[in-house]
């Protein structure tokens, strides 16, 4: 088998190895695509380093079929296609004992804190691994973990049909959250500015506005007849998203958290008080975001495979983080683990 | 009549004039009681005076008896005990439309944008007036409106039985917050560094931490054995509290904005992502809040007298802003407007 081993200092060394064999509560996986991630970037720019043990595989969002299943395993078995929902909780602290098992408060990310999934066989634990239908390649099976946050952030955000939803940065996150939006029936506008994102935004349906261009907070009250929008979700984690969330919405309107802010950002808490807003913060997801994830991806009606811009081998893990720090040009970016892909081949948008 | 003009520049001037008589769709009311709220110091020290037409005659916390009732006033009739519940909205902007007319994107705010009831005598569109009860005094019928506002933010928080809420401030509001959270059902926490109030909350029963005394993140921590309180008022508009109502929170906690922050402070977006969390604006109050105000205050149950730091005659407005500027000794400041307090009377507390 083979594996990406990050070692720091943006260095990544692929190396072949041996098969980790499953415990009786295991699933071995042979990995067929993986997508990276933001947060594979950032770990690969060495901002996360505190929570890795080296030498390290990064990587969690992916497809797979199940080599061998532990003894206790009954729900898959060997040769079914499967996608990996990579959060270990505790089942102990007060979070997991409210019924948060997502955001536990010694939550183990699988790709941060224990190995991921940029190796061609991987074993994880069993109560992580979920079966795919046939009808859902296993290309598209790479998206579900993105998908399944983009579906966690509309649920959070309760987005209803009819409704008038921004979405600020139109990265991978932000258009999977469009599509959602849009699959719950409600009016979509993303805020962007790479006009690489603004153009293939386009192509997938959704409507665009760059602020660099025109006054979003003006659009979006002569869109909405001076009431403003209904929901906003901020995933640029700038301070020109963190300033323009509490422009757009309306009275008791809803502003969902999906960036990750490293630094806290001035917020106008006047706002918040004068339309008596709401801000929700939204992590990863839950089981039943995953499921629907699922359905969704599998029905067809998303038009998933404009996202992925390439689809590169396992053992160009580096050419990809170049690309994605280059800025230009690029949604997502597939690892093709199982050695299926032509190197370098792009992908039909 | 009796009037304190506010005529700018800090100055306060007692007139006399006469009653405006009131229009067929108004009251005109013979006001007892009115207190001094800290919107009327922001107004005094000249913050406000945009939203001004001069002479302006402040306040909005009040209790009366009618004098007079306009011809198609039917619902209350003179010599019936009242009190105003201040808003005027338009009825017709996106917000009104949607049934947030308490926070209309028009709203006028009687005492700021219209003459106010630090008078003898005021004249008041009739949909503003509320009757009282017999068993609710006059003096605590000048509590109603900031009690109203407590109603709202507790409401908004929704906060339940057996809940933790911890209240950052402990001013006359966050005081009230307090004692509302307590009547339904909640464990209540004050934060709070004046001693004075340290001291008044404890004798209402109300529990106080200093956080120039101990750190509150972690009494909170230790409190709630682990996992963080279940709602947050933050009602100082401090930087300081706006830092520390994020520490607070349990997963999927709540923090409720109640003070009115001037400008943006830096806002912890991570923890939101991280824990779930959940920031809620609240404004003024609807007519329901104002409706349980009046009831829980009649009820008895809960110890307002002890909010009432003094009782001025209403020409003495500006002693009372002196003493608020002061910082020290003081929780709620009413107003005699009737003349029926001895000058300077300290309020049994």
């Amino acid at each position: 088998m083979k594996a990406a081993i990050y070692e720091g200092n943006h260095v990544i060394r692929i190396t072949e190895g041996t098969c980790v064999q499953p415990a009786k509560d295991e699933v071995q996986i042979a990995v067929s695509y993986a997508g990276i991630c933001g947060t594979d970037l950032h770990l690969y720019h060495g901002r996360m380093d505190h929570r890795v043990t080296f030498p390290h595989v990064m990587g969690h969002e992916m497809s797979g079929i199940v080599r061998a299943a532990g003894a206790e395993v009954s729900h898959v078995a060997a040769g079914d296609r499967v996608v990996v929902m990579p959060l270990i909780s505790c089942g102990e602290c007060p979070a997991c004992r409210a019924g948060h098992e997502h955001i536990c408060q010694r939550l183990k990310f699988i790709g941060i804190e224990t190995p991921g999934a940029f190796q061609s066989c991987w074993t994880v634990p069993a109560k992580t691994v979920l079966k795919i239908p046939d009808s859902l390649s296993l290309k598209l099976g790479a998206l579900i973990e993105p998908l399944a946050v983009a579906c966690h952030d509309v649920r959070i955000g309760d987005v209803k049909k009819g409704e008038n939803a921004v979405i600020l940065g139109g990265g991978p996150i932000g258009t999977l959250i469009a599509l959602v939006a849009k699959a719950n029936g409600a009016n979509v506008l993303v805020s962007e500015i790479n006009p690489y994102r603004i153009e293939l935004l386009s192509k997938l349906g959704i409507a665009t506005v760059n602020p660099k261009e025109r006054d979003v907070a003006e659009y979006v009250e002569e869109l909405t007849g001076g009431a403003g929008c209904d929901v906003v979700f901020e995933v640029t984690s700038s301070s020109a998203g963190a300033r323009l969330m509490t422009q757009l919405p309306r009275t008791r309107g809803r502003i969902v958290v999906v960036g990750i802010f490293s630094d806290p950002p001035p917020v106008d808490l006047h706002r918040f008080f004068w339309r008596e807003l709401k801000l929700l913060g939204a992590r990863v997801y839950e089981k039943e975001d995953f499921e629907r994830a699922i359905v969704l991806a599998a029905s067809g009606d998303l038009p998933l495979e404009g996202l992925i811009s390439d689809v590169y081998p396992l053992e160009r893990l580096q050419d990809g983080f170049r690309q994605m720090e280059s800025g230009a040009g690029v949604m997502k970016i597939l690892l093709d683990c199982a050695g299926h892909a032509e190197e370098g081949s792009r992908a039909s948008v």
